[in-house]
């Protein structure tokens, strides 16, 4: 067996050789401890989803490709009808994992549509065919991020200093990453960046998920809380900001983690350009502007309570703590997808960008 | 013994009745336990600075004054030379504790200045100067404070949504804090006020400090996140924002407490007057601009171990971890002194105001 010393040398998700078990980095063990869980019963992928052992939307729904696929090689069915409603069952437990990760249910669908596409086809070439798909759904995550990084790599020049907020590392891919895609392609070709990375209050996932899988490829990286962003873009140290997404709208105003829209107003005084880093699966052209985007409150044990162990804050009082919030498209540089980058104005960029994207895919 | 039940009951800053200790509330021990120590040493009292268990820059001088005098208190000296000898060391030593807070250093002077002003004098009496000395750096700070607070308070009106980052409350001096001055006198008549405050990374003086005096005096007060400044302006909660400060220069660029620089960008991007409540001891005539201001870089483990219990952190990843940051004059929509509010241009308001105080203090 060969050794496994980094923490991307190990696969995000993946199926291990005898089709037998979904293998993920157990997530909530980082940075402290690399668990590779081997996860075979469809308990414990459920499980492995819902409490975020894996998490980032793209991960979610590689994880259920190849979950409801180890699902479908256990049913004993005396039928195809009998196949379907077994499968089905699967498929709904698994989407009860996490009801609100829209990867989840669409990758799901996609291994739906196999199931139902496969009338008269023999038990193994079912499989067979599921597999081919939850493989599918994986390299295509791949290549979105690759291709995002090839553009996102073209935005930037060896020796620069970039910036990024949250996780939208390869942990929350299959590959790459999306924010940190064109880091890890400069990489391998000796860009020798250096990377900020802001903590990210109140979860940290900058700390402890991208300042760790950075540090442990080898990039030099610089953990930064999130106030501090105007310290270093002042000295001049960072030439780029890439950031993830959740939701960009049709007129580029994009939904990301808590700060973003922070990061963006002091990159927009300093001159530094912001970019958004988007998979297509993420531009809502039904969603007209910011404006329609509903934020989620979350906890205030997160903000008063350092990683739910000590209390930081006194008793009682109110806490404002927004998981995400809204960068104004006209703080935004450009948006980075796997079809080009979109520039303003974004009303008629990304729309191009969608219409590339329908045109390639017929 | 009267019963003291709120935080402000405590003074932040004292000098024992058998003027043998200086009496501190250690602030590094707020929210959880109101623990007051009696600091007899001149290495306990140069820790109580190094470790902020006492903060503040006005609370740090007003602890300089008490500390060089206690230390004084102890000198055996042969000569008045040699009492000087040993006092100025004394003074040096403290003076080490925290390089960036001009007030410390100035405190220091001032008591330096007793000193060198005795020659011939005894030292029972010289003892006796710099006893009063140091009541009057308190008493004059406290007097700074409610003078900046009917300034401050002047920009304002009743039912006002306000925003501050760290701790330039009571905590950080003697009586009625800085930034918290028009707060807390506002709240006195009926002002109504609902203020934001920052947690501020990373050792969270705006969760553990100021969400806690402003909720224990009865305010409406609602903690966030450094990187949520922007959600609230963004809705339109913040009418203005109040922040201290630890140095001023001449043209009004301003270092504070790290991630000042953000809120003021964020605040100006959102047409929120951004104001530096300021005691004209803070401004620093002789620093012609921000660039001259050094500012002191922190350990790593503040960032990376939340407040030092558990690693959120890779090991070994790289930390830029400075305590401060300035503010281009530019960001700042007023300075707000004890002797009136400077606007820009600073380098002219800033010279009146030193003129005005140095004309009143004839």
């Amino acid at each position: 067996m060969s050794e496994k010393k980094h923490i991307l040398d190990y696969d995000t998700v993946a199926l291990d050789d005898e089709n037998r078990a979904l293998v993920i980095i157990d997530q909530t063990q980082l940075p402290y401890h690399t668990e590779i869980l081997h996860l075979t019963s469809q308990k414990q992928i459920w499980e492995a989803i819902y409490k975020l052992q894996v998490r980032g939307a793209p991960a979610i729904g590689v994880a259920a490709g190849y979950g409801v696929y180890l699902a479908a090689r256990e049913i004993q069915a005396e039928s195809y009808d009998d196949f379907c409603r077994q499968f089905k069952e699967a498929s709904a437990y698994l989407n009860s994992s996490r009801p609100t990760a829209v990867n989840l249910s669409w990758a799901l669908k996609r291994m739906e549509k196999v199931v139902d596409d496969s009338r008269g086809r023999s038990a193994d070439e079912i499989l067979a065919l599921l597999k081919a798909e939850a493989c599918a759904i994986q390299q295509e995550d791949i290549d979105t991020c690759r291709r995002i990084g090839e553009y996102g790599l073209s935005l930037v020049k060896p020796g620069d200093g970039l910036l990024t907020h949250c996780n939208a590392g390869q942990l929350a891919t299959s590959k790459y990453g999306t924010a940190t895609a064109p880091m890890y392609l400069g990489h391998e070709r000796g860009y020798n960046f250096h990377v900020f990375c802001d903590e990210t209050r109140p979860l940290l996932q900058g700390a402890r998920l991208t300042a760790y899988e950075l540090k442990d490829s080898g990039l030099n990286v610089t953990l930064i809380c999130d106030n501090m962003s105007a310290s270093v873009m002042k000295k001049g140290w960072v030439n780029a900001v890439f950031v993830g997404c959740d939701r960009v709208a049709a007129n580029g105003d994009t939904a990301n983690k808590i700060g973003t829209s922070v990061v963006a107003t002091v990159a927009n005084y300093y001159h530094v350009p912001f970019y958004i880093c988007a998979p297509t699966s993420t531009i809502d052209m039904n969603t007209p502007t910011g404006e329609q985007i509903n934020i989620e409150q979350r906890p205030a044990e997160e903000v008063t309570e350092l990683w739910y162990q000590k209390r930081m804050a006194p008793e009682g009082v109110d806490v404002y703590n927004p998981a995400f919030d809204v960068t104004d498209a006209g703080l935004i540089t450009g948006i980075v997808t796997e079809y080009g980058i979109a520039r303003p104005p974004y009303t008629e960029s990304l729309k191009a960008i969608m219409e590339k994207k329908a045109k390639e895919q017929v």
